[in-house]
């Protein structure tokens, strides 16, 4: 049994190598924006078909479009809590129904534009929640907020469509500070939390804790879906990872930039250590990372934006928070709408809005639309 | 006398079919945008003119547009106070003759576009003024900021012209927030009532009336023009009847749907009662009534932009009631003019802004373009 | 020696009058936009560019453009504080320099587009700051935001691009208000002086003295600067008169507007004696007289822009004033933004925004294009 010829081992070793080269295919199948799958689904039933774009419109949320990674991202918030993985996959099917319902373009449809925003909205509802876990009442607001997300992408895209920007996250933004408004603190029906600016309004009394610095930077990434456990935010930036590595790479450094500027603001110490402080950072650094296609000269302005969307933050904080408001995701929203106007050396690199795809692909693509350039100009010389 | 041959009475009755016929002719003359008019003014002298162009200025404010409706309005607004009745006046006729000297659109002035909202700003400084009736003085800033509406009117207008939106009512909201940014509870020269926001910071002792609360639902349309009295408010009602029965039933829907939104929010009583919680409402629903071809699915989307417009109205009154300041119109506004950027079914009932009439005569519009459509592709088959 | 012929006299006198008409001719041609010095710098070294366009930039502020002016306003700010004025220079320079860093548009660069927000920005930085004359540490906040105001100005720029309007302060206006947000009274590092709003919060129990109410009105120039003293201030407007005689006529009508507008709204005796009341309407009144072709309709609207400017100033304050902002020079801002949107009889005057040079160029261009006009018309009536 220990001994074997030659040509079986070759045989076994071919095997092998033939084994992980079709690992390696299947992953990379997984990986990206999967479109190939876009071919496959389209005979099949709705029910499958709503929940691969509500799977695409789960990672919209961290500017990525693959379902596996939304699974992953939905495993995640399910392991964190149950309840607020349900007001997850409610809110993103409300949304996705309700922008079926009023006929919206249905490849944005397909594409799980009208889901992210829902899903968010519910998410952190459920999280400024203080009725505690399980309060089936906040499923109507939930399901009212998801379902308008869809009349604001839809209106705010046709406003920003002149520019080419995207709607992004703003509906999200726009309906939960009216969430917010029309409830309060006391709220007969729909009490929330009280927000605190991120501001030093009580002295900083205790060291800081750098390890709990570093463990705020991943979750960081958490945080954009309100989720503030180690394990899940790992198992997000696994999903990220699934769908493009060089994400992966921008969200942890714009997460790090995030936290160093509340250190340099000097902002609460649980502030950094929960990750609130990183995910605008890493929101800002992920925009420009997704939109443009990738350079050591984008690379540079992705930091900077970083930078810029975490002091906004702070500073939309320490304002929203003088009427009891968080400040969301509204600091790297803008910030990043504001590097996808900018004019100069930056705009060479911007992608149109609509051929979007992971970063690897951008890459990719550019270079053969260059390389086809290049032939053409040569094919024309001669 | 009593006995009459049969040739009397078909007489008779023939002449009271006569008659019938004719006021209802002259009614339906009476009823709706009065184009007609228009050619009968060209000759008639600058005060008439200007009498005519400012009743169509009073109806803008509720998206009618017809002079003997803007006569009862007026007359209700006199009957309701002859204070705030000559502040109106006053009011629309300052920004109308602003219009004129700063050169506007002619077609636009007669049109009634440039009086709107100056009139609501002179109705609000009124009522928000704590210097009690006939305090002269107030004329000043009246005359100020309805002048001021005329540049804010025909800014925005250049500016919100690239979607094909309307400048609406945001001309007034921004002057009377300034204006009352201003000034303030204690000035020595416009001292004005303190706002509370409809939030529930008191706790309702009392128990809520039922009939008081339906009495809320007429008064919200009378809210428009800040109005808190039943009668006038039913004579707004009738002003607006007179334009148009469907508008009515729109602005009439919006108002009970917007008390719903305040019950559901538990809002001050007071906020029911007097007819504040339904007017974001009324008008968020009949602007989607108006700028839109009636339909069972357009109706559907007035009754939503109805309820957004009232929760956003009680988000925003708790917001801006934090420095004192009240929501307006804001809300019905800014929904208003997300619902005409709406993509999708919606989009397909839109009117340009510039064709907009009375809802029957753009239901009859529509379906005559639409016989005339089909006729063209048939004789084009043929 | 006391005998001179005739001939001899006429030549001193011929000698004299030839030496006026030089000096003469050459303050002509160091007034106005002073384009020929362009063609000049052409082939100097990159210092020297940078200084001419870093002064360029400094006269931007006041919507002058001309280097000398801009030695005379940055002698001004040295004259004034050394510090500030150190400030000012660190400012102009760092957000010229990221400028030409990122690539923008190098003629804009050029014309010192991308140095006065930078300026301002770093100027009213030092104002606030509560550390102190000489706090180096303030250097860093000076640097990043300056550089930032060029992110700001060319993302506006693509924005407002739609309606040819000008990015103008708002860049400024948006990062100073970032700044003091994120830090605060408190702040560990940089500390700022709380801010009151103008509104009569404490009854003015002093009168009010009438000379110092008109010494306010050149301040209120130097205010724009953020400049209290009034030889510094004098210089700034002096520096204004080189460039063009007529906008210092509009910077000084302006801040009277503004001045007795702080008067009819019982602002407080300080605000009105530091200039602080007349700087909006200084900037509202200049930005239309600099904006459009200078007539009496013109002028017109330019003292209704500063009164506008002025009022708004105050209700922006009073608003900001409640969480501790400053309103800046917001009030201005908007409103010239609004005046450059206006239809009707001003739009005819309106330049468009890259053919703007000195008002006295302005009209001259004007006369001479018109002229081309008649005889173009005429040679084609022949």
């Amino acid at each position: 049994m220990w001994i074997e010829t030659k040509t079986e081992m070759e045989e076994a070793s071919r095997t092998r190598a033939s084994f992980s080269r079709r690992v390696l295919n299947g992953l990379l199948l997984c990986s990206g924006d999967m479109e190939h799958l876009d071919k496959y689904m389209k005979d099949k039933s709705f029910v499958l078909q709503l929940a691969v774009c509500g799977l695409r419109g789960v990672t919209r949320v961290i500017l990525a479009n693959n379902p596996l990674s939304g699974g992953l991202i939905l495993a995640a918030l399910y392991w964190a809590s149950p309840w607020q993985g349900l007001l997850g996959t409610l809110g993103v099917l409300a949304s996705t129904l309700t922008a079926v319902i009023t006929g919206q373009d249905s490849v944005e449809v397909a594409g799980g534009h009208h889901g992210f925003n829902g899903m968010l909205v519910s998410l952190l509802m459920g999280v400024y929640s203080s009725a505690g876990d399980w309060y089936w009442w906040l499923l109507l607001p939930v399901f009212l907020g998801s379902a308008t997300c869809v009349f604001l992408f839809s209106g705010l895209s046709s406003f920003l469509d002149r520019w080419d920007l995207p709607a992004a996250v703003f509906p999200f933004n726009i309906i939960i500070i009216l969430y917010l408004l029309c409830t309060g603190p006391e709220h007969p029906y729909f009490p929330h939390h009280s927000i605190k600016p991120p501001g030093a309004l009580e002295p900083n009394a205790t060291e800081l804790i750098a390890l709990q610095v570093i463990r705020g930077i991943p979750l960081g990434v958490g945080q954009i879906f309100a989720c503030g456990d180690l394990g899940p935010s790992l198992l997000i930036l696994g999903a990220v990872f699934l769908y493009s590595p060089l994400l992966t790479v921008h969200a942890l450094l714009g997460s790090a930039v995030g936290t160093l500027t509340g250190l340099s603001m000097a902002v609460r110490h649980e502030s950094l250590y929960s990750g609130l402080s990183g995910f605008n950072g890493a929101l800002g650094c992920m925009a420009v990372g997704g939109f443009f296609i990738f350079s050591l000269w984008t690379h540079l302005f992705a930091i900077a934006s970083a930078f810029f969307s975490a002091y906004a933050n702070i500073a939309l904080s320490n304002l929203m928070g003088t009427v009891g408001l968080p400040a969301c995701s509204w600091a790297a929203t803008l910030v990043a709408t504001l590097m996808l106007l900018l004019t100069g050396s930056l705009a060479a690199y911007r992608i149109p809005t609509g051929q979007v795809r992971a970063p690897e692909r951008n890459l990719q693509l550019r270079s053969q639309w260059e390389a086809g350039n290049t032939e053409e100009r040569e094919s024309a010389d001669v």
